[in-house]
């Protein structure tokens, strides 16, 4: 098998996945405003030669503000400005709304990024769907049909101003005095329900011509958003058959479009606390959560219908409540959850295995995220995994130093970057110029 | 006389501001995607303690791309961000139009920009006025009113969201686990006419609060819009009475908003050609516009109302020419370009002169520019300049090695700068949270 997989890294505000992450001795508490760390913790991902660093944004709201960080950096645009800077390699990727932009204003910033970068930039179009999200621009959301529209429409639009520059327009050419050449910068002139644009843009192609297109969802909605435009897609599942029938959806949606399904990459969600052996993790996480435990035992009550009492913290669950425990059907993570509980940790040891995360979760040496990683992907669950980091301080040198060797060794993971390019490392084709199947131009 | 001159910097697209400048053999004709040469230009401004870098942005259009490069740089913000990383104490100005961007999307670039460049970013908040720049929406340009409608409410709004984080909300105190004071976070509740937002942003304060505001433009509307809010106004002015009255009519729109007129500082701009002596210059700027002499003659033509022709460009104006000669009153610069003429300059060294230019001109020797800096900013006809040098390669370093010590000797330009942050070095208070007389705010 020569298939190699590709690795992501969350990377959202300064201080990791967990709430408590800001609070830790090691970490500097100042991190969320502090580029300098930022760009640091950037360079340790390039180190493990992952392909790249996304950026969550538009998550507005403070929640819990009183003790829990934001949850988006300062601007990822120009956190990845300044990450573009100082690093060489890693793909750099952020969250831009189709929602709530103007898309000639995301247009030029990822093509800015792209070019800066030596194309290396990524645009993840998604569509916001908060009333959170929406009163920061004083309106309400839209209906799932008028944001998935307008969506289809910026995204079309977008990667029309990115080729509206020909691969050889740029001349620069002194002696001539020829700057471009006019013939291939093309007006886009398109004009849909929901924006428009004149074009062309005046940002000539980058080293992969024009930045890859992410999207991260899960409704049919997503799907085909995902099918028609998406390279890579950023997935959220909590067992492999999930993960499986995701990505076959964005696979058979991309089919759908006239594509080969193979140019869809889907990524599976991995957070990760990785340290010498199961107990130092466990008590690394435990440390990490210590304010929710609470709040966690409450909702791990309604995950395996029993009571379960904050006084029993230390304790495994007993035989009675294993066996009066009922997997909650309203929530994809119970099963796990009772089959911890089952193994005989204690309550604050089961949640501290991370069943009430975001994603699957390991939390023990790097071969444990190992074996998971290696399972899901030759079960072809997953083209690779985005990580999510407990503690960006010193989670994403464990995971480095810990985890990627052992995938190396295994023959499943890259030892170097493959190319220049975010396109040319994720074996994605450039692109240059507008695809004549999305719109027609004349001359302007 | 103790109050010293200020003095930023035009910082546009990679060249200069000689559409010839590409051209010129010292010049790297890629630099107009180069970020390495962009903050090597900056640095060099920093080097002669200029205050600030402006960026001007949303001239889309590609007038004459064939052989004119694009008039601004790839992405102002992506810019500045890559040259706050590089610089330490030079300001970081950027034009973003208040009539197509979201109010929350700019607050919180900005902010950004601010918090990583410790305290050194401004805001040009425009309205923008062509259907050239509205053709990147899809529409055409908003009435007069409503751009200054939507500005004044849109400028009103990014304050009060760069002042929703108190001075001192920001706690990160690990010990106790609290993260921020959420009594001192006020969202903002603001829903105008043209723009809304509920806010808080999540951005706490940097080390100069938040950015200053800079307005540029020339109608009343502008009078009033910078009057209300600005900290630096950019002008554009040719005589010293003209910016001397212009001045005055941003003081006295201060006024009129109950603001002391002295916190609101008019910049003029001037052109510079700075090398040995008057002749190296013109053989300097005629090299730069060598392939417009023909479209400038033409125009001096209409501006001194006599023939010229091509043909004569070797020789000066003839006595029978020069009497006959009538400035229009339709362009501000006329009488100027026929002051130069008199002089027996021969028709190409007139044009060198930089008589067509969108500022005084100075095509000479540093003493040149100083005399001119020096006998403007003493009529009080500014505050500061804004310089635009012929060619970023080489005519910054001019600048600051030829100009800026003259101006130091005399007393007139600071040999340092005085404080960490762009407000300290302009001489403007710092701000820190939301003005009670703009909005008032509830608890969130
Ligand atoms: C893995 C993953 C990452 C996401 N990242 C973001 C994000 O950064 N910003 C955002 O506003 N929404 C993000 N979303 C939300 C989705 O884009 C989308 O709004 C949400 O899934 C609701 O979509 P629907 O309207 O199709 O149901 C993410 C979703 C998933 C599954
Ligand atoms: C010195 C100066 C600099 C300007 N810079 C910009 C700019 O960077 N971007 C822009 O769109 N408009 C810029 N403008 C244009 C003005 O903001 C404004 O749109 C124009 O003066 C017309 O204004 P009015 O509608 O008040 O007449 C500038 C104007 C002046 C005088």
């Amino acid at each position: 098998m020569n298939k190699k997989m590709l690795i992501g890294l969350s990377f959202g505000a300064g201080y990791g996945s967990q709430p408590g992450a800001w609070r830790m001795p090691w970490v500097n508490p100042t991190s969320f405003a502090d580029f300098d760390i930022m760009v640091k913790q950037a360079q340790t991902a390039e180190r493990g030669k992952l392909h790249f660093l996304f950026l969550p944004d538009g998550f507005g709201t403070l929640v819990d503000i009183e003790s829990v960080p934001p949850m988006t950096s300062l601007d990822v645009m120009m956190t990845l400005a300044a990450v573009a800077r100082e690093t060489k390699h890693i793909g750099l990727l952020a969250t831009g709304s189709t929602t709530f932009n103007e898309p000639y204003n995301l247009a030029r910033q990822f093509k800015a990024l792209d070019v800066m970068s030596h194309g290396r930039a990524g645009w993840n179009a998604i569509t916001s769907s908060t009333n959170d999200a929406a009163a920061n621009y004083g309106v309400t959301i839209p209906s799932s049909e008028e944001r998935y529209g307008r969506a289809h429409e910026a995204i079309l639009l977008i990667q029309a101003l990115w080729g509206s520059w020909g691969r050889n327009a740029w001349i620069h050419d002194q002696a001539s005095g020829k700057f471009a050449n006019k013939d291939q910068i093309l007006p886009i002139n398109l004009q849909g329900k929901f924006v428009g644009a004149r074009g062309p843009l005046y940002i000539p192609p980058s080293e992969q011509g024009q930045p890859i297109i992410v999207h991260a969802g899960g409704s049919p909605n997503a799907h085909q958003l995902g099918g028609r435009f998406a390279d890579v897609v950023i997935g959220s599942a909590f067992t492999i058959e999930d993960a499986r029938s995701q990505r076959q959806a964005f696979r058979d949606a991309a089919e759908g479009y006239g594509r080969n399904p193979d140019d869809i990459k889907f990524f599976a969600g991995l957070m990760t606390t990785i340290t010498k052996d199961r107990r130092t993790a466990l008590d690394r996480r435990i440390l990490l959560t210590e304010k929710e435990i609470p709040q966690r035992v409450a909702y791990l009550q309604s995950m395996l219908r029993i009571p379960l009492s904050i006084e029993e913290l230390g304790r495994p669950l007993s035989e009675l409540q294993l066996s009066n425990a009922r997997p909650s059907p309203y929530d994809p993570r119970s099963a796990h959850a009772l089959k911890i509980a089952k193994e005989g940790w204690s309550l604050r040891d089961i949640i501290a295995h991370g069943v009430i995360d975001y994603h699957p979760v390991i939390v023990g040496s790097g071969i444990e995220a190992a074996d998971h990683m290696q399972a899901w992907f030759e079960a072809e669950a997953a083209d690779g995994f985005w990580i999510s980091t407990d503690v960006y301080a010193d989670g994403i040198d464990a995971f480095v130093d810990e985890v990627v060797p052992i995938l190396q060794e295994r023959g499943l993971f890259h030892k170097e970057y493959e190319g220049r390019t975010l396109r040319e490392n994720l074996g994605i084709q450039d692109q240059y110029g507008i695809d004549p199947r999305i719109v027609s131009t004349q001359k302007y």
